[in-house]
């Protein structure tokens, strides 16, 4: 086991009193919260992405991140050290899962078998790291957008060799996430799009994309591999246009393909107000279709028009996520993962730890706020008055498809003017500030 | 005949030198393109909203119009005035087809009934001018969104009573359509959607809109209605969320609940750069669907949060727009709808003409130089060329369905690395350019 | 004196455990906050465009609200009829400010004589429900944007006729809020900008709106009027842009034309969100001036593109505004204006208090969360710290003025290459969140 | 000289009917316009950092540039290979100037004195290539932005020890630019500015901002430097505030600290549409100050929320910079560099070229149509007309200064009341459409 996070206290449950900000004040894990415990709730997830791999370099300045583990090379004996390291962060945070892209892991090769042996050999750490420390695997994925035979997109490239490339990688990326018990598979297409329609056949590249979703979950069968596919929708970066723009994108595309039985959404906060929405607009959009899988959990800069993945800090946004996870029933296979990075200023290793305990109590809190209106019932209440007049006579007659516009219009000759009673958003917003607590 | 516009000349082609401003420098309507007439390719609409009834108030200021013919009342005598003066307007610009909603051209009664009378009546009128003039009516629909009753939605309302009026309104203008022989009737749906989702079943609302639309299908049906149905996208704009935001929402809708055999889109300029989308995409995406039904041309200001509805000046935006309409062979129902404003500054009449001669200008412009694309192929060469791996070999068995994640793993096993060839974006860009003349 | 609101009762404070929508919970006006009562400290107004003049349309519907006392016609009558329904209003409530425009509280008449006298009716009116009420006028203004004539300007109108108009109808506006004891003066200019640069002399109209301040000024010398003189800064909203458009433009203005003497900013949340800062970058950017006067208290909503002017629920966003006003030293003048309106679905006369109850506690609240925080000053300290190095040594000398590039080469030679210590803004969210309670 | 372009013709004049891609079809450099040549009025700029150093990699992918002529290394030996390259291709472009950040040409060495003496010997090759080929200097900045030093700031850094690094930067860049003959030197502050106020002092920071800025004046005047200061305005990238964020966040600081004298501004016409203005304002406020240096030629996508620096291929937009170029008398120090990047995908030297030759012929395209427009004077006498009332009467009065409120209420109720004439936009932008050819 590795010890480089030794001069930082084990973050245990101190509650709101203390002022150590290496404690938690909210998140207690095994308190229990409508009948199961915090943990089992929240499943907080880590990304070895931006938890081993982000030196928090930006487009104008170099990486800060201090990374004493790390010798700065890509070959496997440096993956390979990382590997205790991230679990030594695990254990500290008390994270129980994990996510990540085989190109997070373990480095590219000289030859595609090499590329796929470094996996195996990454993996192979990782297995025996999951036993040793009781960690699980929320999702995997494969890195289909950044070397640069990806630029122009993967599974919807124009070159049908880079198309091959892909699908290998995706084989053994989700090969691995099998071995490792990995709960989900994620797509996330940042390169599937466009840079600009003037060299673009989007049809066709969208008949490529689906044809490669159709073969990973055929190959997920032959493998016997039952964890569940996801596709993450996010607009416009790194791609002008990413096919996967937002939740609405998502399903018109898995329903033309036929593939909505075999995928949910991964929903990340940051990506919903890209894409001009809410995450509980994404998030009720997803749920309409019973497709709400997983959760990117992180926090965007409404003001700043890229993905800044701040880590959640916000009360309300924890407390809109939370009831929606409660009435679904809670997560099956997905989880809150933080896709989230530090600020570039924040480098130091302390900062590591501020940002997940920050994350982790905001959803903490988010949750108990969450289960005190879900349990107190008076906004369902509310709402369920608001549409009432659908629950019998000419509604109900909607509602089981008895209306023709002839019939309608018969009664609509029959009744008064009708006035439709206040929406009542001020209130409703002052209630929800009540439970702000 | 009415005779508001004596000052102003038949606007008529004078051609490029011209310095007369109440003359076309592009359109001349009887020139042939690619086999057909200017005309009928551009199938030129005029919007009754803006012509006749927008008074170019803002939410700031009052309205600056002058509108000699019209007394300022709601009246059905000041309504039956304002139709002579509409195709004055139609002739003198030479446009051949025009869309309304109800509530522009006859006024709301003091009971359901005079309001459906007061349709009726102005409809009588239309009718006289449309066979007087030969014009043609482009589209009709249901204003669902001015009236306070339509606060909450019309066929998402959360009042039964206001659901069963937004019927009797959408049965009686569809008739009347029917009766014009208006070629489509469209769907904005400016109140299907929430101000807050506080208060807001998304999952019924959208129940409660299917219905409505298959009853809409089934009463066209029923009175021998063959004209085409169309959705309108746009987001965010009056409420919070249209559930109409974009083409990909539309057609999620649509495939969810079987219409999509029954709809197709009316895409506007400034509802797709709202929903952060160019048009070209919009266009391309209900290309994809087979669902590209009509335009409304416009054009917004992309530094500016709302829909501006400028008149459509740009000329890569029209030649973007026609590139697309003459590769799907022109439009059928549809047609190049103004859904445009003046500013509130140009308040005197001149203005209204000014404003369309710049319009029908810029796309004639913009026809031109699409067939000089078309017909070129260039752009379809290179293009092709881009996709060409995909013709034969590994990529034409990816097209027809004989691939899957382990072939694909040994093919890419068995090549060279692959380099995606270069994108040429800046190439294409000024290829582009060398058209714009 | 009236009784439109007899249904509702005077809004008390009853503290956070009531259910009662139309108490306080927060809102305590006697109680003591460092020193002061938080009525000294919030200086809570409304505006009378907003509670009596909104009807709630939008550039889509109609007006929804319910005002039985208005009979919807512009007559002097009416608008005495509105004001003891106002009073009422801000009885029930329990706000002490108020603030209007010229044309809210009375008509244009048919002459500009007869609209001058229309002002000085209702301000009889006003100047008695004041003295009966013990109420106060926070501010007053000259509406110079909902008339026609002002759509392209008033003091940066090109027509000089208008201009004199504008000017006509300061100097009475002004008057009328010295005699009133208005403590303020504001001048928005929604309409001062352009629509359009290509019919635009921006540095004419420029020179004209300094000499139209700079006689403003003079001319309240002139009367004895030593209230603040106000501009309140708004972004492309009515006008595609607008000089005044953020708090760096006003005060470069200021600069420029030698007017930063006598003028303070008011600043609108809404509006800073606009003009893509937040509002606590507005209020440092004026107080860096020394020119932070009134607040104009609302919330937008970042995904919507323009002044939604919604009732500031935001706790957050409350307590930012308020540790920046405590910190100021607290308002001398200025105070707490909501400046928002209800929902166009919230139509009914209880929503009028609801929202301005919210808005209300949400700033006690920022008060109280507020005070704590500067009080604690853990904030402060670490923010002095973090720039402890210019405290002493090489920095104190830069800020003494006594180092030149020559100087700090050497030193920068001297000495180890510096590594500057985490911004920790991580770690300081989550103290935030600390003090949300 | 180098020989990496061998397969790449010399770009030359050969006229719009080429279909050649190595080509000009507007920019033919001896072309006399409004009796200059297009040389002298475009004075085409190119940056070391995008021609040399600008691999495209972006923050979800690798670098994809071809660079047969880089080792990869950052090794002084790697960046004295780059020099002839580069003139290289200024050759084969024929372009005449460059510009450079310390940091592009010369690596970072183990000590400050080590990156001093390397930035020296980078500047002596330059210096004989620049006799060599004739080329110019346009400006010189360093690079304050890059380094983790850097990451909060350098003139506005909280640590003293990095300001003095910076001034160590700033001397001896500014020394070298002296010793090339540059003609301007440029700051732009990426990294001055914050990333959350709840750390920063922004008042503090601006004054050693300040500070800063008049010791590099103070520097210039010793070391007989004569060149122009530019202030480079960008908004919310990288920093999420920069202080100079738009052209009147930098004339209102440059106002308040006395450097209005020393600095002009040097504009990018993507940094103006994140700001949320167009270019055209941006430029028109830094004229209306006499404050307008140079231009950073490139165009952004208005429905991304990043600087995408793409090359500049609108010819809308060109001319409307041209326009204001030609009105202000041509540059004197400043030019059109083009700070624009290819696309990711554009990997190929051969893209390097098309990007060029795009933007420069879009330019001289805009140069000829500017030069029409300012020759015709249409747009002049319209303007002209629209203001015409304050060439004489009450609006000369105005403009002299003769009026009060009082005399303008007076001469207020003398008139008629005023109705303001059409603004006439929808006609004014047809008329900038009959220029586009």
């Amino acid at each position: 086991m590795s010890d480089y996070f030794s001069h930082i206290p084990k973050i245990q449950f101190e509650g709101k009193g203390t002022t150590n900000p290496f404690a938690f004040r909210h998140y207690n894990p095994d308190e229990i919260i409508m009948g199961k415990t915090m943990r089992e709730h929240l499943r907080f997830g880590a990304p070895y992405w931006h938890v081993m791999r982000n030196d928090l370099s930006d487009p104008f300045g170099a990486g800060t991140a201090l990374m004493p583990w790390d010798d700065g090379s890509d070959s496997l004996e440096n993956a390979l050290k990382r590997v205790p390291v991230f679990f030594e962060f695990l254990n500290k945070i008390d994270i129980d899962y994990y996510c990540w892209h085989d190109r997070d892991i373990s480095p590219e090769g000289k030859t595609l078998a090499e590329t796929h042996s470094n996996l195996a050999a990454v993996c192979d750490a990782l297995e025996s790291e999951q036993k040793a420390h009781g960690k699980k695997l929320l999702w995997g994925t494969s890195c289909l957008f950044s070397h640069p035979r990806y630029s122009q997109g993967a599974a919807t490239s124009p070159d049908a060799n880079v198309y091959a490339y892909a699908a290998s990688n995706v084989k053994h990326a989700l090969e691995q996430t099998h071995r490792l018990g990995g709960e989900g598979y994620t797509f996330w297409g940042g390169r599937e799009g466009y840079a600009t329609l003037l060299n673009t056949d989007m049809k066709r590249e969208l008949d490529h994309l689906a044809a490669f979703f159709h073969m990973a979950v055929d190959h997920a069968k032959k493998i016997g591999y039952t964890g569940q596919f996801y596709i993450e929708p996010k607009p416009m970066e790194p791609s002008t246009h990413q096919y996967d723009s937002d939740s609405a994108a998502c399903l018109n595309f898995l329903r033309e393909y036929n593939l909505l039985d075999h995928f949910k959404l991964n929903l990340e906060t940051n990506h919903a107000t890209l894409a001009g929405h809410t995450m509980q607009h994404e998030m009720d959009v997803a749920l309409g279709a019973n497709a709400l899988g997983s959760i990117d959990a992180n926090q965007g800069d409404e003001l700043i028009g890229w993905d800044t993945d701040q880590f959640p800090t916000d009360i309300y946004m924890a407390t809109h996520v939370m009831v929606r996870i409660l009435k679904m029933g809670g997560f099956t296979t997905g989880g809150l993962n933080f896709d989230a990075k530090r600020r570039r200023e924040s480098h130091e290793l302390e900062d590591l730890f501020h940002a997940h305990v920050g994350g982790m109590d905001t959803f903490a809190r988010g949750l108990k706020i969450a289960a005190k209106i879900v349990e107190d019932g008076r906004f369902d209440e509310l709402v369920g008055q608001r549409y009432s007049s659908f629950d019998n006579g000419i509604g109900a007659d909607v509602e089981a498809g008895k209306t023709t516009l002839d019939s309608l219009d018969a009664f609509a000759h029959s009744i008064q003017a009708p006035v439709v009673a206040s929406g009542r958003q001020e209130m409703l917003e002052n209630l929800l500030n009540d439970y702000i607590v």
